[in-house]
């Protein structure tokens, strides 16, 4: 994670055991009804990861679903064990007692996207014939993982979301429920993100597309039984990716043009930058736990969003909205820019949606909204406490 | 080219025959003098392609010495033949009679770099030992591009240069120039370069080479006498490194998320939007001109470039220059930003050098320097004129 060093202090702070969620356990929701997909595709059954972190309340109007983004999971925080080496989950410093998202008050479920690798159905599952799917995955779009969602919380028996929301990917998501679901979502947290992929957002993408299909050992998705994996060419997709997670400021901060383990210039084609180094490191760490296929298939669904696909303005797609909406955007995030979070407030506010934009001042990129802890649980944890408080007192007067 | 519509129809004007400097023809000098380089290694003997464009005056006052970007080449304006297909040289529009260059008044110089595949040594190049160099040739920098053209400079009997200049790397190399060799440099075009690689843009090129890395035909280099060439691994450098040189507007005014040769989503991996098919197009066109190595050690010099390498301060490395400046910079390029050009001309101000900054206002990006032709004209085109002025009235005053 990107962050000068008073931030990884701090954070380091926050990490603790004692505030955190505590132990949880990953499940899982088998269906073996159809899900039939935007691209026409079907899956004639799948399954879904979850967690879910604090209790559901007697009339179940606490539940807050959170979504990950390109390459996360469904493990938002806690830990799975006892081991004091292991990490927490990814947005630990978010969802626990008295944070962001308030365990003592929400309910709060992460799923794994359709088509990811961290236990939903995805190119690395089973298809029906016993062999992993590969490129037999059908084309998955941000609604059809909302659809995948949705099936999960008729499972779990959960009529409505008091908030969904996210950051990046997880962001469109949250907009795409409020526009399939109407009358399932009361917020919408939409931070970090975009309703629409950008060309350059599209243009990074395939970039990192290309790079995978140019590793031999990708062999057009079939590789699941193979000793060799693409992994040199997802290795470079995540490296691509995450320099348009960072701003100028983080990679000149936190790495300038110091030498990695030298004093002087060695002048050879060995690691000689520290920002190379920690470059390589990305994506060395990213190939360990992530499919490739699942970061084509996910790629693509970020270049497919656009909200008012299906409809024929943006306004068309947002008319039926009946969610209040949090935007954040950060000054430094040149992947989605403020203007691209504008690109949904200024129609939102036009249609006389209920919307607070908030523009971040940080200098941290894209990842502010997970460095930007203590702005974010000031916001974000603030503007849930208050639609909180105001749907606990129906008989004031909304506004 | 990166440009709007109507830009292409100025340039489609721009580039005939009659306009144009005619027909050139590509030189070569050879040295069998060593050339020592910064990292320490040594070239015992190598070649300069070059091209040369107007005609030198009698007192030789009259020379401008043009240096090129990473792809270019010694090939900057007009025709090697009658060819009627035949495109004209990379910068054709800036240098010819009463262009930015003014071939009536200037003699023009273009030499390819030291290290590049386009007729100068470089790692494609036979060693003394009869095989090419490949990873045994020296890593090189700016600085030994400088030193290289200086010899040519020697060879060609020329003492001194009215101006030398670029865009991008090309400006690197013309400051290094006026660092270098202080009485041999009287104006130096800065366009849209940097004194110093940020931690972003060595980022970017690390990001390149490990494409080619992670490429097997690469070979660790040794390629040359094998039928497969590490092109996919190139191709997605040059993706990488062209994203860079577009602004966020280039690319939503050029292709938006417009669809090539579709309708309506495919929902497939084949390509499908038209900024994918031009960046694969640009990646496929790159390999059939570019040698995979000498992207690798021309992106390394780029890295290296930090003018104050070697002094303990800019202050220092810029003190003994004695040039006139003119730095340009592009409000749209985020490659090499207006903040980077400021580091050059801030420093130069404080030492009272003569120094005239401009700030363009331009949409395309880092490839302004290119498409803003009019702009570029009147900018670099009047800057010389009155320079060349105010040295043939050598008894006005100056300034």
């Amino acid at each position: 994670m990107p962050n000068g060093k008073q931030k990884q202090s701090k954070l380091t702070l926050v990490h603790t055991r004692e505030t955190s969620v505590g132990i949880v356990e990953r499940q899982f929701a088998h269906f073996d009804t159809p899900l039939r997909l935007r691209s026409g595709g079907v899956l004639e059954n799948f399954t879904i990861a979850y967690e879910t972190y604090g209790t559901l309340n007697a009339d179940k109007s606490n539940v807050i679903l959170i979504c990950h983004a390109l390459s996360g999971d469904s493990h938002v925080a806690g830990y799975y064990t006892d081991d004091p080496d292991e990490a927490p989950g990814w947005w630990d410093e978010a969802v626990g007692p008295n944070k962001m998202f308030d365990t003592n008050r929400y309910y709060v479920i992460c799923s794994n996207v359709i088509g990811g690798c961290r236990g939903s159905t995805g190119p690395s599952s089973l298809a029906p014939d016993g062999k992993p799917y590969g490129l037999r995955f059908p084309i998955i779009t941000i609604s059809d993982m909302v659809e995948a969602q949705r099936h999960l919380l008729d499972r779990l028996d959960i009529p409505k979301l008091f908030a969904v929301g996210g950051g990046s990917m997880g962001g469109m998501q949250a907009l795409q429920w409020a526009v399939n679901y109407p009358e399932r979502v009361e917020n919408v947290l939409f931070i970090a993100s975009t309703p629409r992929s950008s060309t350059q957002n599209i243009a990074f993408n395939e970039i990192g597309r290309r790079a995978i299909y140019a590793d031999p050992n990708w062999q057009r998705g079939d590789y699941y039984d193979r000793p060799e994996k693409p992994d040199a060419g997802l290795a470079v997709a995540r490296m691509i990716g995450h320099i348009t997670y960072m701003s100028e400021y983080s990679l000149e901060t936190k790495f300038g043009r110091n030498l990695q383990n030298r004093s002087q210039l060695a002048y050879t084609f060995d690691t000689e930058f520290a920002v190379e180094s920690y470059l390589q490191y990305q994506g060395e760490k990213f190939v360990e736990r992530f499919d490739a296929n699942s970061y084509l298939y996910i790629t693509k669904a970020l270049d497919y969003y656009d909200v008012s696909e299906g409809y024929s303005t943006i306004y068309d797609a947002l008319r039926k909205t009946n969610a209040n909406f949090l935007v954040v955007s950060f000054s430094s995030d040149w992947l989605y820019t403020d203007k691209q979070a504008r690109e949904l407030v200024d129609p939102l506010r036009r249609l006389k949606k209920n919307v607070e934009y908030q523009r971040v001042k940080a200098s941290f990129g894209h990842d502010s909204f997970l460095v930007e802890v203590e702005t974010m649980t000031e916001l974000v944890g603030g503007y849930l406490d208050r639609m909180w408080k105001k749907k606990s007192r129906p008989n004031k007067k909304n506004g």
